[in-house]
């Protein structure tokens, strides 16, 4: 009988500690899955135009804002977050004022650590031009693809970053746009939308640019971009000689 | 010994179903994690140029392909893909050739059944005319919110929708651009991008538009559409009467 109530004993043991393994397991499960969710990658979608903040926290990485410009501080906008992501890249810049959604966009930019790869139609914006300025010279990789026809206009900022050093190559064919908007910070977060590189873009304008690290729509990006890359090298178009002609 | 060995046994066969039942309960979540993730939300990045195919049987649904033209039939492509989706709207289209982003890029317009917002700065390409046409013929609610100066410039395919019956919507201030280039069809899946709606983004420039149903990233504009639509509202702009003088 002793034994009997040893053997049920233990199988009562064995199914409880069955059921506590499964139980133990499925938790686990859900855990990571939770955790794993609510740390999913990025996306984020910016608006524009946007209301205006103070941004100056962003550039000097200060908690306090000493900056005197009447507008809010602190406030966590689209452009703000951009100025955040940029900044995290250890920049100084004047600035002061610039809407929500710049604020974010700028702090998106500034978080490049490694390489920025750069592929817009219209860039004159000058904040924009002194955030890509000030990560070549922190030594972040810069490469720009942009419009033939664009690069010259009056206002345009590829001379100048291109004059610090920047590589910047443009769409070969005066007949065709490169009408893209996106840039790919360290190759793993991807801005993109119908947001040009200008002040009536940023100020103006209604746009949108959304901010992502889902694999899936970076990769095609990544491809993109390194395909026009090599399209708009120089060295690929060089004129061609034949029978003493030039082609 | 006879009592010790079915003991033993009853102990085998316990510990062998509790590790089968784990293994199992395990093996269910792999198997509901993979389709999960395998029909996960679309996300689709189609680039613009791409090569030419014919994209007839998208509008005619037949199996085999009695269109003559001289392209690639039946090309899984990233306009034909968009054709697709836009044809499981049942349209019937005379096209043939376009390309492949093109051919993907109606495909998920035509997949309308029940609703289609559209914000486009510049709106001219005759077979996207046609396809949202043929979205409100089927009784599909199309809603368009354009930009103001490009409404009427000379190819613009706004009239013609208008007159057909469709919502069309405008930016109300001449110092503005509404630059937006998205489509959100049936309200889950968005179409964004640098493409604008002309002849020239689809057929030649360098372009991208992003296909998802990622609800994080689909909400954002859901919300800004209904924001344009709203504020483009001409009820809401209507000349104001005060102290007998029109404002």
């Amino acid at each position: 009988m002793s034994q009997q109530m040893s053997f049920k004993d233990l199988m009562k043991v064995l199914g409880l500690g069955a059921v506590a393994f499964v139980l133990g397991v499925e938790w686990l499960n859900w855990l990571t899955r939770h955790l794993r969710d609510s740390h999913g990658p990025l996306k984020e979608v910016l608006f524009f135009p946007s209301p205006q903040v103070c941004v100056e926290h962003l550039f000097t990485r200060r908690k306090r804002f000493p900056c005197a410009c009447p507008l809010p501080h602190g406030v966590e906008t689209s452009f703000s977050r951009l100025l955040g992501h940029l900044l995290s890249a250890r920049m100084s810049l004047d600035l002061c004022v610039f809407s929500t959604s710049f604020s974010r966009l700028l702090g998106h930019l500034l978080s490049a650590r490694m390489s920025l790869d750069l592929c817009v139609f219209s860039f004159s914006h000058m904040e924009l031009s002194r955030a890509i300025l000030l990560l070549h010279k922190q030594g972040v990789v810069v490469r720009v693809v942009t419009d033939r026809d664009y690069m010259t206009i009056t206002g345009s900022q590829i001379g100048t970053v291109r004059k610090a050093g920047i590589r910047v190559r443009h769409e070969m064919s005066a007949a065709v746009h490169m009408h893209h908007k996106f840039a790919l910070v360290d190759g793993r977060k991807l801005i993109t939308g119908s947001l040009n590189w200008t002040l009536t873009a940023v100020q103006s304008n209604k746009e949108n640019v959304m901010v992502t690290e889902e694999l899936e729509l970076v990769r095609p990006y990544q491809q993109e971009f390194q395909k026009l890359w090599e399209a708009s090298d120089p060295a690929n178009h060089k004129p061609q000689c034949t029978n003493g002609q030039l082609h």
